[in-house]
């Protein structure tokens, strides 16, 4: 893995720290993420952007995959927008001081409460999903005096997924408006009636975890192919084209996923040649990495608190965390993997079941992985925890959400603290 | 289902108070309970085994299933004894004033802090999952110069699974001691040996959501004779007997759960049978309904925030909520029974899907419900939420966790608090 070195105690280290130096500082279980890697990733599509598109492009951190005060903070750093997807989303980024101009606003049901919220922090585009939140955008923003300006989330017909669990896009979705049925060409001509909305966007996102590049080559031909049918039609000019994310990350071994400025010049050049095609001007482009800002930049750290062999079945290893700080197993059967930090440099030839804490046979993080000979006291890295992992976490079985340390050039810092057991009755009347 | 009436306004009620004015007062989503329900069944048990085994016996309700400090005073007041499986819920327990004498500590990875918590505050038993686990707890209770009352986990190979995530018992499993390969006699070897834990009881669990009596009476058999053989062999007598739980209840209209009492009387006469055979004296019984104290009794309440037909696909419906307060339906697809409260006493003619308003497809509550013709601005209710609801919310998407509002007699409590926008950031550094 990318994230990986073995330094000369035989530990793992992340970014130049010793992850079993790091567990016992900050203890377990623990979430780690490289300050170096999620900065590259940010990078990566911006370069990309100014190399195949002149420029003419933000790429937005859909903040779903993780979403704190101090990522917010890196994300703007590093001058790539933002997508929320909450008030809470929302309340973060403004209370981590981002601009809030390069905030879209997503969802398929935002609340009264969003939508306000959303207009009085001037967000800058609010992607809306459905008839009701269009007028319902509307008259708030009457209300308010205001326009607001909109996209508009289009299935465009195509399913890129890589799970069916995570698919969107198609047709039978709970988001945005089917292009094939006329739905979505209707939504647009609503849009430009009401005059309290300025549509200057059209969005799609054709899935997750992608690993190829024509998905999203197709996706652009036929939202410019859409864009042109709005300009000769309705005599409309849509200004921003916003293709959403879905770039996949490595999880495993086999995945191999592509560099992510090949999406984005396989994207440049299809946008270009429907441009010429059809004579538009070249739209802005927007895309949405969220995973592959994060994700491969993150590891999970856990102790391992007992080794249990049923002949002839298989090894469980127990740690001190589990679904409650990674889910994704128990919901997707998504693959990790894993290594024992204080053994990095020995063969993983050991085959074995990782189980959580929690009081449910299905919580375990992984089934049948290789790694390095177990004993009750190792410290376990799961790799490829950026994404997904603290964002989805719980207090299932009343367990304290862990610590968030960021890591950079030999050094870490509490970015999250631990929740405390206080933290857990806050709210118990 | 039991816990519906429909009022003169023709809206949802339950006890006594009408559901669309609930979620009027306190917002939406909402959890609400019913107390009369989770009291009913916390008497159903305990009359049972003073009907069936002469009250020698105690129900430990399992708070995994819904831990908070309101819950946890209810079941004392109504002479149950309590489940914990973590320093969280412990805490939760001992905030709540909880006799700590009538608390089970389990796990399949109890952390030395959470050992210690239970040793410092006399916890009643502590269930011990494996060996590791028994000589750590044997020597913290040495240096604390005190004796740890002990049970240990058993699989007694018995079965009884509704869904492969949730079953447990078997051999296959991260929990306890196998009893078919010998594993188990040797922890009981092994524990009569060691001089700071005290075994006093066994335990076994073999599924959650059982609907059927046999399964229980087999392992009150299996569990009975291998107290026999330890009395034979060992010359040493297991005062306590626990049967765990796994009791099934009423999610959706085809469930038929057979009332508690009735597996009370079951086990009971299963184990007087074998007592008697072994020449055994009658095992003090532990039971540990979780799911079936508060499931029944608990309804979430949503509003509807858009309505979406794709012709000849399906109708989704989009509320407030989904799986970060309900992720039972994306992790198990779990039944649920679905009712728009403020049209309750008109006819469940139309099939919908319901979808939560997270930014993922698979953020589902429950596909194909028959439910009245649904509006945007209509209040849905959702049944039989009560357990592993809240306890397993996240804060997906930064989504706030709902308020829980107990009902009785028709006057309504909050019981936990909404989280606030402040309580996402609280630990945001």
């Amino acid at each position: 893995m990318e994230n990986f070195s073995v330094n000369n105690n035989g530990n793992l280290a992340i970014n130049g720290c010793d992850t079993v130096e790091l567990a016992k500082q900050y203890s377990t279980p623990l979430y780690v993420l490289n300050e170096n890697m999620i900065r590259q990733a940010c990078k990566s599509y911006k370069d990309a952007i100014a190399k195949y598109y002149d420029g003419r492009g933000l790429a937005c951190y859909a903040s779903k995959a993780l979403n704190c005060l101090e990522i917010c903070r890196i994300i703007q750093d590093e001058g790539l927008g933002l997508d929320v997807v909450s008030e809470g989303e929302l309340y973060t980024a403004i209370k981590s001081g981002f601009k809030t101009e390069n905030i879209h606003f997503h969802g398929n049901n935002k609340t009264d409460d969003e939508l306000i919220m959303a207009l009085d922090n001037n967000v800058g585009t609010i992607v809306v999903d459905n008839l009701f939140e269009m007028q319902k955008l509307d008259k708030l923003a009457k209300q308010k005096d205001c326009v607001a300006n909109i996209s508009l989330r289009i299935k465009p017909g195509i399913d890129a997924h890589t799970h069916d669990y995570i698919r969107t896009g198609q047709i039978d979705s709970k988001f945005g408006f089917a292009l094939e049925t006329g739905e979505a060409f209707e939504a647009v001509k609503n849009a430009i009636e009401l005059k309290n909305i300025n549509l200057k966007e059209l969005h799609c996102h054709i899935g997750s975890q992608i690993f190829d590049v024509y998905p999203f080559v197709l996706a652009s031909q036929v939202m410019m192919d859409f864009i042109a049918k709005i300009r000769d039609e309705l005599n409309y000019t849509i200004e921003n084209l916003n293709l959403g994310g879905g770039f996949g990350i490595k999880y495993v071994d086999k995945d191999n996923p592509k560099p992510y400025e090949l999406y984005i010049k396989e994207i440049a050049n299809a946008i270009k040649i429907k441009a010429k095609e059809n004579n538009l001007p070249l739209p802005y482009l927007f895309v949405e990495p969220g995973r592959s800002i994060v994700g491969e930049a993150g590891i999970t750290l856990y102790k391992v608190g007992s080794v249990k062999t049923i002949p002839d079945v298989r090894t469980y290893i127990s740690v001190d965390g589990g679904m409650t700080d990674n889910i994704r197993y128990a919901l997707y059967r998504s693959d990790y993997k894993a290594i024992i930090a204080n053994k990095a440099s020995m063969p993983a030839s050991n085959i074995v079941t990782i189980a959580g804490k929690c009081c449910e046979s299905g919580d375990l993080i992984q089934e049948n992985a290789n790694i390095q000979s177990p004993e009750v006291g190792d410290i376990l890295a799961v790799f490829s925890t950026g994404a997904y992992n603290y964002s989805m976490a719980s207090n299932y079985n009343r367990i304290r959400r862990p610590a968030m340390v960021m890591v950079k050039d030999g050094k870490s810092r509490v970015i999250i603290k631990r929740e405390s057991l206080d933290d857990l009755i806050k709210n118990d009347i």
